[in-house]
């Protein structure tokens, strides 16, 4: 098979060859086909997923339910379509030990009693989600604990993602730099500070051995210069064929949270590697050269300064940083000492600064990073085009009442609840930013400290977290939710202190470079998806010297993040690579 | 002066006289002669009480800004009234240190500024309210962290108690039962596990030593009969004039929470004790004997049982009960045997079984308690009479939605946010409760579990403590309150789980015992509160073999209990005396 055979044969004899992608239900590749002709096969992916969208909750329920159960009743009587035959056994799941057997079916029991059908799980494929036995049961776990109206949408992703593995195999499609971008990410997540997590934080082992394992894959991938700089940022160029034309700088972080995902940052260091190293094999060179800067620090895990690496190539490092200690009272300036960088803060500083890039030198900056939240996911896109990265206010804060016996004191004035005080708080935050747009509000810390069962709450911590695109929004979600704060304490007769922790402008996408990105996904044949970045990035920092757009890749598992849940598909990295190709090449 | 006094003379010359009760304000005692005449000196105050009660703000504003400063300018210049003179002379004021001096000087700047009226307190007076400069200074910085609706009503209640202290001393009020009782609470105090806090927890050392106490004073008060018996309960018997008459049976607990206040439970015994006194005094016996039982445990703060001392009495002790274990894996046996109570747990147990009362010996069950609330404090009365003691249903429990990253997750339904599930939670939990007759509801626990800025809460913990003091309200909250939980998190497709800790029935006053109680307060000159109890009590337990009535005594500050704030003053305690005595005398 391939595109001009979708788009120009029979419909008849396409639904012999394609309707079993989705399992005993023609109808849906039948509806897409209506739409040919396809610009790629993504494109035929996305119709399948409109058509699918569209279709009736009942139509919805009975796709799911046309599915067998993993390792069931119909696996066991050889009952299964080819298609799940193979699946299932190339997971492994007619080899199940007799335990993890009676644990399935014993899921399979306690699953369908919940929801009323079976469980869906895309359980091979090429990488991404070839999911081992104890992977399969854990998820399965996990999933039984969901939602029902959750749980239905998961049902549904996994069978597109089942169909896309289907139709992959009969395109033979070329998935190699999307699989080389997965196999990186799991290379590199060799490296933690946990044994059973990821975990690396700035200038410790596992940091140092992520830095010399990017500097040699760069090395192979064909990059013309690489180094590690004064701050273990991990920097590559690939030369342009034009040598007076300004680079295109690119690059995203190594560095994770505790117990993090294999993406968050990492993706866009590999999606740029796999470009040149494509590049490179083809003996290819856009006009304009490439520096790609895998940013040695962003999460601020280990010491309290964050975007210190891409602060210090806007000319932001702030020398005191260098004193700052981490939780065992080393210094930063101790720990870059260690990691082999400069005996002296003073020479480290020298070096640091030495770091600092001219704009002139440069024709922007664009990083590619997972989207580290559902929306994609939802919307069944791959790619989305970041319009603004969000600015913030963040506040810590603490209602005070008075505690008194939960028996003795009746409902109403008397009572001064610290905590109905905060629950009223927090109903705010949501409904003042619900109705602002595109801007979020969070409570994300609520506590009664040593509260009691029988005590009405004297206190209640909080914290609050308030983002959105424009800062005039950002701003205006802010006062209001301050001034209900204000209101709430006044009505109850409580007080309250707070303490602003983190104030950041918005850093809108350059309307130009968003357009690129823009063009790149639309020759894909996919639809352009504009969204802000809810989440901070190096872009955030590079903004200030340098025009920048960000894109965001789709996030698996309803988009978790900071976990190790995190997942991207080698399908969709592919896809990544092959919109950054075309940015490059368009320059 | 005396009652006839008040009672008989011309208002012009009573006036001269009391004009002065309250600071610069004749009008309040003008307004109360009105009343004339009064049944007792309460009952006058009670008079004084409405009287401001019924005033405006405007008035009730201009009464407490012609008080003058506690150590103010007004002092230092001897502009003082003669009483204002005295009192702050008394309190030791008028020899600060200059370091107090300084501190009083800014403390009343401050107070000015946030409030725009007087700090007042009352600072001297017949035990219960004399204060050490010291103590001033904290409940002054303390009080100048209140809301100004709570401290206006608090500075009024401080107003109505200096004119009580002021009045006492002009009728050469006896007091003497009333500071007995308090002179006692004080001394048991002594006792504690802490150094810095009153914690008394059953069977240690401090608890002993009050036990020895407790024991010697009954002796010393003229009981007949005193003994610790095999639970560590005090018990002692007063014999009436008919030694064939069924016993009148009263008590309380002398254990306390920890860092818990003098009158929780104490007050209950000291003030049969002081009752005890006086009639031994004057050779009276009333028909009927007392059995007085100083329960050795009812807060459940060593060991998970509850209530142990007065289920031995109706004959429900459970055996397992001997095997539970401390924070430091004594068990109750042990520390009943370290204590001397019987070596072995059968012989305890025998003891223990022998405890059992025989309802027939007994008329039934009476407990004087501190209010531990804030209803009589704010009304103005020193009694109240319980009408039922609330039954409860209390629960832990959990909300389980999905953590997410607070920038990318929007606002939506995409958002499974457990703390803004839970804070609608409280809130319901809130109004339910205000619209059920007498019906309590508290979240007193609320905590998102490792929480974080940044994190759109998974998971969020919380407590409910629901009352009422009639069971059919007490479980039409808990199904309204279940019922929105359930609804909260099906609209928001989260779950939840569940897990009842308590529930107890309530306990209903019998009718014959609450209207002794009520004449008794009648007779007292004071009207008649009928009020539910709050929290439970020993008599909740002896409900269950006796017919039983409670008695309140108004608590200062708010009604502040579980805490060193907890105070009765010796005026309320005298009342509680005479009311017992009236009761004791009717049967």
């Amino acid at each position: 098979m391939d595109l001009k055979t979708l788009n120009q044969s029979e419909p008849a004899a396409l639904l012999t060859e394609l309707g079993g992608l989705y399992e005993h239900s023609p109808w849906i590749v039948e509806g897409a086909l209506a739409q040919r002709p396809f610009a790629s096969l993504a494109a035929f992916k996305r119709a399948c997923f409109e058509v699918l969208a569209r279709a009736t909750p009942e139509a919805q329920r009975a796709l799911i339910c046309a599915h067998p159960e993993l390792a069931g009743k119909a696996m066991v009587a050889q009952q299964l379509t080819a298609e799940s035959t193979d699946e299932q056994s190339r997971a492994g799941l007619t080899h199940c030990s007799p335990e993890e057997f009676a644990t399935l079916q014993r899921l399979n029991t306690a699953y369908g009693q919940r929801f009323g059908w079976p469980f869906i799980l895309a359980v091979r494929g090429p990488r991404g989600l070839g999911l081992s036995r104890s992977e399969i049961i854990s998820t399965f776990e996990r999933r039984l604990d969901g939602h029902p109206d959750f749980e239905f949408q998961e049902c549904l992703r996994q069978i597109h993602r089942i169909a896309e593995l289907r139709l992959a195999e009969k395109f033979g499609e070329d998935l190699s730099a999307g699989e080389q971008v997965w196999d990186w990410a799991e290379q590199l997540a060799v490296h933690s500070e946990a044994d059973d997590a990821l975990t690396v934080t700035y200038m410790s082992p596992a940091h140092r051995a992520c830095a010399r394992k990017l500097a040699g894959w760069m090395q192979s991938c064909g990059f013309d210069e690489v180094q590690i700089d004064a701050l273990g940022n991990v920097v590559g160029r690939y030369f342009g064929s034009d040598p007076s034309a300004p680079l295109l700088m690119t690059g995203s972080h190594y560095d994770t949270v505790r117990n993090g995902g294999r993406y968050d940052g990492r993706l866009g260091i590999l999606v740029a590697m796999a470009t040149v190293q494509g590049m490179k094999a083809l003996g290819h060179r856009p006009r304009h050269g490439l520096e790609l800067v895998a940013f040695a620090e962003e999460e601020a895990q280990r010491f309290p300064a964050t975007f210190l690496a891409a602060s210090a190539l806007v000319g932001r490092f702030e020398p005191q940083w260098l004193a700052q200690q981490d939780a065992q009272s080393v210094t930063m300036a101790e720990a870059l000492q260690a990691a082999g960088h400069g005996a002296q803060p003073s020479a480290q500083l020298d070096s640091i600064a030495a770091l600092q890039r001219d704009p002139k030198q440069y024709l922007g900056f664009v990083e590619v990073h997972i989207e580290q939240g559902p929306v994609l996911d939802a919307a069944g896109l791959p790619l989305g085009v970041v319009s603004s990265i969000n600015g913030s206010h963040r506040y810590t804060g603490e209602i005070v009442g008075q505690a008194s016996h939960a028996g003795t004191t009746p409902m109403g004035a008397g009572r001064r609840d610290a905590a109905a005080a905060a629950a009223e708080l927090v109903l705010q935050v949501e409904r003042i930013a619900t109705q602002l747009p595109e801007a979020v509000g969070t409570v994300g810390m609520l506590e009664v400290p040593g509260g009691s069962i029988n005590v009405v709450p004297g206190r209640c911590r909080f914290s609050l977290d308030l983002r959105a695109p424009r800062d005039a929004v950002r701003d205006r979600l802010r006062d209001e939710v301050l001034h209900a704060l204000d209101a709430i304490c006044e009505r109850r007769g409580l007080h309250y202190s707070l303490r602003p922790t983190l104030s950041i402008d918005a850093a809108p996408s350059h309307p130009d470079w968003q357009a690129r990105w823009e063009a790149a996904v639309q020759r894909l044949g996919l639809p352009v998806h504009r969204m802000p970045s809810g989440a901070g990035h190096d872009a955030m920092k590079m903004h200030e010297i340098l025009p920048q757009a960000m894109l965001f890749v789709r996030g698996g598992n309803a988009g978790i993040s900071h976990n190790p849940l995190e997942t991207v598909s080698a399908h969709d990295a592919q896809l990544a690579v092959e919109a950054f190709e075309i940015l490059w090449n368009s320059l």
